[in-house]
């Protein structure tokens, strides 16, 4: 089998990869690990800067997204009781679209689908071989071993997919940091306590309010890394929850049975370069940011617009520009969110270190960021994207 | 003796503070532990917001200061071998004034000298009695011991004056973060290196280039706190600092010999509240800021301020509002100062147990920083001082 650009894995990233390169008449292959069914399973994150979806335009897949999704002019920003409001619209003239990342997956699948495009489940032993040769990927599919020659490959594969690790040690440099806490995020079928988030800092921990539709809800609250989602009944959940967030949306919270309920840890990690020889690190095979602040699909998307715009001047225009620049362009743009994820992590968590000057800092950066207009800009700018 | 304010410290607040006071009919006595060459002698910082440049003025003290200091409308700062500007005209329409604290106090000693104020010196033992009833405050001076009544005492005397110790533990909160390393500082009768400061973070440590005149030069290095100034040869210090420093900055660095060498430790430092009963705390009485950013002086300016306008409030008025609201109006800001302060140390030095991911959140914050337009006027407002 042979295609010019091999792309490991099929979540958001390598779908979107694809589509882009195929409406720009360059083939690919994307190899997914899990079933289809497994990958729209996951329950992801929900907020998309507007880079993100002037692609999810580029490569024709925006409809149901601009009819169904939510357009955030703001945010809100708590602490204790009181609640000041970022506006993004003033400070940036930009603003964010709130759309699950399950869906940006389903309608990738089927515009995939609608192309012809090739994604094939259910691979394993997938094997990157020859990067600064004549680079091939080898898989086994249906029981059999199975080859795919290609020109480059996109690791599109994730934190624990086999692409990064294709870097030889000694030209790869990872940079990590850990947090002490997870976040316990539930899933109901309620309306949203409000129409934009809710991020609160509060004595007993973090809490996010945040939703995927109209009657469709995501709250989160800040937890030991050593508990474990059955420790927490639904009804301990929303109690919790109402501690950490203002009187005023506690008293019109919502609550319902949860459809979803887990823990995810907290990790910033970044790996350099990007690239090596053939192969491409996007999303999260190469990064990964805490959840504060939203920026785990959109720094995916700045990848593969890199990526995308590399292999497009190389096939279409000869020039290998963009692709020798991948790494560091890439780097460049995803060192600003990991900077703006990791302060906006330490602006609302509390952390079990922490000592009482520390919580003053935090006290005063929330009153300097609520009394200054240049403060809530460099908040919305970061928020809403930084510039390609 | 009577008088209506006591005011414990002869420093600069306490005499900007003596000298408003009695332009505006109010009595004060200071008490001063040291003489006057001793507290002429102490080697402070240089850099002047405009909020403590208009209360010289309104003191009266504010021609040599305006005919001598040197207007600074930016500052540089600069990382490895790079180097950007903040400029403060640009994003603040403000500026800062370069003028020493030596000369400030020589000008308000002059001053207090013109008006006939009372200011003794040598003064120890020194008791603040009935703080919450009849104020009056004990000492010993040329071998007697002496009563002072009054209606309030600003307590002015630093971080180990007496006046902090005089608020009874249970009503007092203090919050503190030590630095891991200090500043060795040297002055040197050599032109300054730049027409501005250079604040660097280099991967040896912090630097600051900083400047009293045209022929009179403050230079620092981060160090350890283990370290003493006979450790470091006048060489030494300068070989290590041109290290520090962009090449351009080290190329043309003139060097001599230093007139004064020392090594001050970092410390953030708040207490709560700053008034109790008829005490009132200003400055490092009350509060420290770890130098970068130059706010030492200038908080204890915005307490002086507060306080000033307060006691007028109250005695030509009628009115103790002010009064009142002191340590909430005081704390305020300088929460602001010590966030700032904070947040530069952090940004600046190298710290023992930094990891490489938070070295890399340091440069991703100068990168910001240095790309950044609303992120200069955040610093560039913080720098000039934030309004009273």
């Amino acid at each position: 089998m042979r295609t010019q650009v091999a792309i490991i894995g099929g979540g958001p990233s390598g779908l979107l990869l694809s589509q882009l390169l195929h409406k720009a008449g360059i083939e690919t292959v994307v190899l997914e690990r899990q079933t289809r069914d497994y990958v729209l399973g996951r329950i992801r994150a929900g907020v998309l800067e507007t880079g993100f979806v002037n692609l999810m335009r580029e490569a024709g897949v925006a409809e149901r997204m601009d009819a169904e999704g939510f357009v955030h002019d703001g945010t809100l920003i708590a602490y204790d009781n009181e609640q000041f409001r970022i506006d993004f619209a003033k400070h940036t003239n930009n603003h964010v679209v709130v759309y699950g990342q399950t869906e940006v997956t389903r309608d990738l699948y089927n515009a995939r689908d609608a192309m012809g495009g090739t994604v094939i489940h259910g691979v394993s032993d997938v094997e990157l071989n020859d990067l600064t040769g004549k680079p091939y990927v080898t898989f086994t599919h249906d029981g059999q071993s199975k080859r795919l020659d290609c020109d480059f490959i996109a690791g599109c594969d994730g934190f624990h997919g086999p692409s990064r690790q294709a870097i030889p040690l000694d030209v790869r440099r990872e940079y990590e940091k850990v947090y002490p806490f997870g976040w316990l995020g539930i899933l109901s079928e309620t309306p949203p306590v409000d129409d934009e988030l809710i991020y609160a800092n509060s004595e007993r921990g973090f809490a996010l309010c945040s939703m995927r539709n109209a009657n469709l809800s995501r709250y989160y609250v800040q937890c030991s890394l050593s508990d474990s989602p059955d420790d927490w009944t639904d009804q301990a959940f929303w109690d919790e929850l109402k501690r950490r967030i203002p009187e005023d949306a506690a008293d019109k919270l919502i609550t319902g049975p949860s459809i979803e309920k887990s823990i995810a840890p907290l990790r910033s990690f970044v790996t350099e370069p990007m690239r090596y020889g053939a192969l491409f690190l996007c999303g999260d095979a190469a990064h990964i940011v805490p959840p504060t602040g939203a920026k785990g699909l959109n720094t995916a998307a700045s990848d593969i617009h890199y990526l995308y715009t590399g292999l497009v001047q190389h096939y279409l225009h000869n020039d290998s520009n963009g692709l020798d620049t991948y790494s560091q362009k890439a780097l460049s743009r995803i060192w600003k969110a990991e900077r703006f994820s990791w302060w906006m992590t330490n602006l609302l968590h509390r952390f079990p270190d922490q000592s009482a000057f520390d919580i003053k800092m935090q006290r005063a950066d929330l009153e300097f960021l609520r009394d200054n207009d240049a403060a809530q800009t460099v908040l919305a700018e970061n928020y809403v994207g930084l510039p390609y």
